[in-house]
């Protein structure tokens, strides 16, 4: 089955560092590296009162990170096309800088072509 | 079943205007005010030598358009939270945009709550 990208759908609960604008933006640059995709562009939204949303734009798709610290919750997802890249590598950079108690992750094939 | 957003994905086959950042652009406004949600930030990046990405980025998290227009293809996330969105209300704005002889279309419930 070939498909023209993967997509990573984490769900993290019971999450450390869920307010800091600094511990997403770290954490995309990370995921960044690790999947070693190609950074266009890094932003980060802080909400009031709580709750931040950042979004790496890459060549190979994107990274999301929406947390709603009211929740310990932390929805992020990890688009990447290129039969080199593997979103996996988010993983062990997610856990290190939410410290989720309970992670669920689910790859969803995008864009099946035969 | 609540849950803290919804997200929609939506994959799009046979589509026109896959190479036009502005009907990215278009498109993403306009599923911005079908959904009723605030919008942040909008951006659209062409790429060499075809496809585009356009992001927007909404109190309520975002919308995401990647083309392949090699395939005919575009990539297509509409993650709303709030109870008052409704994120199906873009699939009439994307099938007006990028005339797709297919679309596929699953929601997802994030950050279930109880």
């Amino acid at each position: 089955m070939k498909s023209v990208g993967r997509h990573l759908i984490l769900e993290l609960w019971g999450c450390k560092n869920l307010n800091s604008t600094e511990k997403v933006e770290q954490a995309l640059r990370e995921i960044v590296d690790a999947c070693d995709v190609n950074l266009l562009d890094l932003r980060v939204y802080p909400f009031t009162p709580v709750g931040v949303t950042g979004v790496a734009v890459v060549s190979e798709s994107h990274i999301m990170i929406h947390t709603w610290p009211e929740y310990g919750y932390a929805a992020i997802d990890v688009f990447t096309c290129g039969e080199r890249r593997d979103p996996m590598a988010a993983v062990p950079v997610v856990r290190e800088h939410f410290v989720p108690e309970r992670i669920q992750v689910m790859e969803m094939a995008r864009g099946i072509v035969g």
